[in-house]
């Protein structure tokens, strides 16, 4: 590499799980426990400039940076180090993010830097890895960021090891016009961060339960997505969530990220889907709830959404394209 | 049996379950798939009256007796006809109830009503039962009602067969002053009821690992009880409480107990917990929310509760005495 700083820019975005991650097999790697599926987030994106500068004395964020889980800067280093020894380089690296969503609240903010900062940093490195090697890297960083690689509808496996734990298109982001409709009720940053949040999965003794049924919820949600089929991937949706906050609620200590808006929106889309709409609710570790729509009843879907107490704000989103250096 | 009519009446307290019945090995016989733990509600009482008169020609409810599940005549027939095979009596009977509670809003209503049907059915039909047959007995009507045959701290036994399922007295009401502050957040019937879900339990991919766990969770409780050590049994009650809605949240349809306010007193009640207070919450198949605190933090919890947003009404129960003839 040359004495000279060099700088690559990436693009990302968030993404939805249908079938959530939560918990690993392996924390330091962050090995998945189970295996998820994802819609990547149009119109949602971050970008990261990473420069390699062999002035720089140690690893540096701007600002924005900082918000990512709740010591930044550590988790940012770690990720770089692995750059650097594929690379075999040594400098210490800027890192700049900028985001057009708030982070923090459940809209898997960290899947969209790390999706952004593995591909800046391994092109900014020189590094030449295929998007499946990309995945894998962006794993280490963000357990959910392997899918925020790609665009469209994403399934991640989970995999023994190191190099089974990767994602992979199920479809293109224009197979299904399906829209997210995310119903913010809180803008604050949540109470405990997703990273500390997965370490505490195994104390609920529902966990296992939930990934031993996992398969199950993959392939129904899979076929669902290839066939078009909104009726079985709205209840697995919802049950997958609701599998999730239940081993949340029931580890110790407990993690309750449900607030009395959440459940509203909860309430109102499972018996908007009754009365026939195509809806159904998802919620990450955070407060917002996801309304996953078909673009025909996303109209209809948002005008009821503005009407429920306790909703501030409603940010949409259609399946969105792979992340991308700039 | 004499051709005239005999008349007998008694009384039951409603109890919470500090650690959850959820679901039946045998739905025929409620046979529970696991143990329960629960303190005998004082203050709240239904007083049953049953008089078989061989003038009738079927069984007949008053008005008030209606409110219990979805076909209430059916049931308490159902119950009747154990207690007439046992006494061998063929007389239809005239049931009539009154309670000092609102039933049908997940305070354990039909508890209430099958403990003191039992009791009152019993003494009119002549059968000498004591405590232990009658509780296995108020089981058939009602899986929950073994426990308020019992009062002050009560346990029940799941069992392989009917003869091994019955409650159990841990300690008397006096062994510790414990208040249940039930936080009524709607008076509405509960959509689905305990019955109908109950024979849902076993649709959830949960349900095995709760019932699996619920050893664990009985002796935490049943010792907590009996050194009268307030912090182990706040967290089980929670955890306990927070496994029965993973499991309803879980199951094929999905049962959605809690509504934004039950969510707002839960956060409340452990936020309080966390500053020093003795108080926990626990919620039954419907939205009101038990706060068990202790005594001498009673008053202050109470105060706190009404201002919370969605409270209604506050009821207040200490622990309870054992059901009795009247």
């Amino acid at each position: 590499m040359s004495p000279n700083p060099r700088s690559a820019k990436a693009a990302a975005s968030p993404n939805i799980a249908f079938i959530k991650y939560w918990g690993n097999i392996d924390q330091a790697i962050r090995l998945p426990a189970n295996g998820s599926i994802s819609m990547t987030l149009g119109g949602l994106e971050t970008q990261v400039m990473v420069t390699f500068d062999p002035s720089l004395q140690a690893d540096e964020l701007d600002a924005q940076s900082a918000e990512v889980g709740s010591d930044p800067l550590t988790r940012i280093s770690q990720h770089l180090d692995i750059v650097r020894d594929l690379a075999g380089i040594s400098s210490h690296a800027l890192v700049e993010t900028q985001s057009n969503f708030p982070s923090g609240a459940g809209l898997a903010s960290s899947a969209a830097v790390f999706a952004a900062l593995t591909i800046a940093a391994c092109e900014a490195a020189g590094l030449e890895l295929d998007s499946i090697e990309l995945s894998r890297l962006a794993r280490r960083g963000s357990g959910s960021a392997c899918r925020s690689i790609f665009g469209g509808f994403v399934e991640a496996f989970s995999g023994e090891e190191d190099n089974d734990a990767y994602a992979e298109v199920i479809a293109l982001a224009d197979h299904w016009r399906l829209v997210d409709l995310i119903a913010i009720v809180s803008r604050e940053h949540k109470q405990i961060g997703s990273t500390a949040g997965h370490a505490l999965a195994s104390t609920s003794p529902l966990q296992a339960a939930r990934v031993a049924d996992a398969p199950r919820r993959l392939d129904v949600c899979r076929q669902s997505i290839l066939g078009r089929n909104f009726p079985p991937l709205a209840n697995i949706i919802e049950q997958d969530s609701n599998m999730m906050h239940s081993v949340m609620l029931t580890s110790t200590p407990p993690l309750l990220y449900l607030s009395p808006p959440s459940l509203a929106v909860m309430e109102a889309a499972s018996s908007w889907r009754t009365a026939g709409l195509r809806v159904c609710y998802t919620v990450d570790a955070g407060p917002n709830v996801h309304c996953i729509t078909h673009a025909d009843d996303a109209e209809e879907i948002l005008s009821r959404l503005r009407t429920v107490p306790g909703v501030e704000e409603i940010i949409q989103a259609p399946p969105g394209a792979a992340a991308r250096v700039l």
